[in-house]
């Protein structure tokens, strides 16, 4: 089996701080985030992106590919730790517990980071509050392909264990920048990018708008939708046509529309 | 205050059937289950599907509107419970009770009863495992303003909470019949309608292929994808084009991005 240090005590320090990084402030302070299951490490792992710590139990283990990834994070630097069951049902996210956990160092990028492509097609998503329409819009950005997702006074932080569940990975790959409405309209003009705000008081269908070119889509709050400010500085307004109840879409079901609306036109233009 | 019989103790005899109802054997047997929440319950209403029973407990409640709900279901029909602080929780399913849970009558749709529309649109998901899936292929579905949505040799019921919860309330509105494959071939077949099936190894993309006139969109399961029956049956195969990571959309994001694009082309061709 793989060479690691043994923990069962309940009160072990190590233990007691992966419980903690639940909570936003210690996860700040540390500078580190914890991402659980085979998928989300195995996708850090293929990026590059190699974990501090794992932590594993096979007592907990689906399948039978979890060792040679252990064995993966450990060749590329990573400490490994094995708990016993208990142990790790107490460091834990998950009802369904996958056995193996890792710690990674959190990064930041910033807007002069974002390398923009020949035709920049970027997703702005504003003040969004629950983790779990972070992550499945970072899936959403991933499979349109945009150069990066800027959120700006986002509520939630990019390390939420649920952005980071929800986004499946691809929150190791997708560059996510995370900064203010102000700073973000001002790099957006001085870069030559057209935005498109999205609103239900928008005249236009989303189909019916120009979205080739060097665009972002600019999506607003759950609850609140866009800002006046991002109202104002966006060059167009766009809606989804809705047959049934007005909240049938949620923001990350909106995104993922009007992305792939983006993909279609873009497609054929390109 | 609302005139109802008072339950504090946890063994009554109600507050144990509705913990019960969270597994569909009793449920199917009772031919009931259990709506949560302002939203999903007022939307019942609107529809005119009038609960047999709501709960409530107005300390959990989260606004001000619950009091006119319950005196609108009374008014309906339903008999009203006032549970304690401790026997609401006890019967929530959610984390955060919002103090308002009903129990409604089963009811189920047959094949032959779905009214079509004059171009017929209709959504077909075969073989869903996940009720947060089918909650949201539910919504995606109202929002598209699809004639009917049938479910194929479903692994899920549709009134498993998460489907409850997760459709937000669009359970009550949009006609959804659970059938068998076999079945839901040889009706389309007998109606005229063609079926589109999407997989990820089809040729064309779901944007290349006409989608207007008499259709069903026809989605796999999560693991499997479309069986051999439904790829066979199936006039055509679309897939979505994929930037990212193989598996950024999920079965219900996939459904989604469909959905819109035929409610795209059907515009434009009305």
């Amino acid at each position: 089996m793989l060479d690691a240090e043994i923990i069962s005590s309940l009160q072990n320090a190590r233990i007691k701080n992966l419980v903690k990084l639940r909570n936003r402030r210690p996860r700040d302070r540390q500078g580190i985030f914890i991402a659980e299951g085979y998928r989300a490490i195995s996708r850090g792992l293929e990026r590059g992106v190699v974990p501090e710590e794992v932590y594993f139990s096979p007592d907990w283990f689906l399948g039978e590919n979890e060792p040679a990834l252990l064995e993966d994070a450990k060749n590329k630097g990573a400490t490994l730790f094995e708990l016993t069951k208990v142990a790790f049902e107490k460091v834990a996210y998950r009802d369904r517990p996958e056995g193996i956990l890792a710690v990674f160092k959190q990064w930041s990028h910033q807007l002069d980071e974002i390398e923009l492509s020949d035709s920049p097609f970027l997703l702005i998503a504003e003040s969004i509050e629950k983790p779990g329409n972070l992550g499945t819009i970072l899936r959403s950005a991933d499979a349109a392909g945009v150069d990066a997702v800027i959120c700006c006074d986002s509520v939630t932080d990019l390390f939420n264990p649920n952005v980071v569940r929800s986004s499946t990975g691809v929150l190791f790959s997708m560059p996510t920048v995370m900064t203010s409405t102000r700073e973000t309209i001002d790099w957006l003009s001085k870069k030559g990018i057209r935005s498109v705000a999205t609103t239900p008081h928008a005249e236009d269908f989303h189909t019916a708008v120009d979205l080739t070119g060097p665009i972002a889509i600019v999506m607003g709050s759950e609850q609140f939708g866009l800002s006046e400010t991002w109202l104002d500085a966006c060059q167009q307004q766009v809606r989804i046509p809705m047959a049934g109840q007005a909240d049938s879409l949620n923001v990350a079901m909106a995104t993922l529309v009007t992305l792939f609306e983006a993909v279609r036109q873009r497609t054929l233009s390109s």
